[in-house]
């Protein structure tokens, strides 16, 4: 008989072809994780993750699932996947659920952070995990421009022009930049909490509210470029590596 | 006419075979400071560190200076060096000294931390820089046993036998172990400060302490250890990811 066992894990995004299994010579985060189960178990393991990331782009707690009939206790897991996986690759928690449970159904909502290193010099210990920019930027600009955003929109003026058509209505329940000291560090940490979010969308809306910071875009211009449904309208997307899921809820 | 130039940088030791110019084939910090220094300048640059590190310990804040007669500003280098260098190395300052100065003869101290990641399942942004260690530890009996490491002594016994044959006397002026927490991550951070570093000596007294913390060596038998003046009694090696050149005073 299968059990359904629930996984939150970690992934440094770095030399992934992003989380979804992709043809046998991309290395990806589920292709890994269903090579490593299907050998632990003897099994065909498919594992269903909350949702795809980009190449380059890391999890703090990401949520997964599989189906196995293997005999390993629960509370197990972890500690036996971690001393097979790749280092880049971190499960910090398993638990049985009902076979209800799907983790992309179920999550009902994420957060992102980003994090852009405003050091002189890139910090030797962020640096896998920042966009290290060094131009002076408007946060009071920044901020305003980010009210604009929250709430209900369509999105397709932040997403990529590849996402497929479907409904890009999405809600953003907050936008938040903060700065703070990480060791030697002066971060930005940008978090964003929303119902769901469409291809490139935190990079895209990151990097339009840098364009903002640098006073390329005026913060007012957001809602018509919300109305407009075009990505040519908003500004660069930020680079993949300063990107982390850091939740899902 | 040369200038010579003192530089500060930080490095990651992971893909480095350590500080020290080996054969071509293998991959160090100095190795790739000099290609890149001498194909900038059109010169044969020497690089000089304030010490070698061993394959895969990391620096903070290493020093080191260059002779060069290139027309580049002073302040310049840091910026044009990080374009060129791989990002494993980052230049954070540099600037013109004496022709008296030598990185190495003029280091008049040194300060190492070792970073041990105490919990339950590696942490993903620290990975790179920790020891990874679940075993519970008697925190008291590891202080005690610092205690004793402190001062000036031989340290044959805590560092590698295939140290020279040379004054293996050093002073410590400090070890301290402190508990900290970054971000999610429960860390024991061991600094120490001291006149000069034989080889492996930080990495064989943590891996010590450790086995104090573990209860299979008593603190009280420190100065006997010391006295013995052979690396067979001291405990286990630390692995090398988790120590960092601090700071060199």
């Amino acid at each position: 008989m299968k059990r359904k066992i629930r996984l939150e894990f970690a992934y440094e995004g770095t030399h992934f072809h992003g989380f979804q299994r992709q043809s046998a010579d991309r290395r990806t985060v589920q292709g890994e994780l269903e090579r490593v189960l299907s050998t632990l178990t003897g099994e065909a393991v498919n594992f269903y993750g909350s949702g795809r990331t980009d190449a380059g782009v890391h999890a703090r707690a990401q949520v997964g699932h599989f189906e196995t009939s293997s005999p390993i206790p629960v509370a197990r897991w972890p500690f036996i996947l971690n001393q097979h996986l790749p280092p880049d690759i971190i499960i910090h928690k398993a638990e049985a659920v009902d076979a209800s449970f799907h983790a992309r159904y179920d999550a009902k909502s994420k957060v992102y952070q980003y994090w852009m290193d405003r050091g002189d010099t890139p910090d030797l210990f962020l640096r896998r995990f920042t966009w290290h920019m060094r131009h002076p930027l408007d946060l009071a600009a920044m901020r305003k421009a980010a009210r604009y955003l929250e709430g209900t929109h369509d999105f397709t003026t932040f997403s990529s022009a590849k996402t497929p058509l479907e409904n890009r209505v999405r809600t953003l329940y907050s936008v938040q930049i903060e700065e703070r000291c990480q060791n030697d560090a002066p971060l930005l940490v940008f978090s964003l909490h929303g119902n769901g979010f469409l291809y490139n969308m935190v990079r895209i809306i990151v990097g339009t509210l840098v364009d903002v910071g640098r006073g390329r875009i005026v913060p007012d211009a957001i809602p018509e470029m919300l109305a407009a449904r075009d990505r040519t309208r908003a500004g660069i997307t930020a680079p993949p590596q300063g990107l982390i899921l850091w939740k899902v809820l």
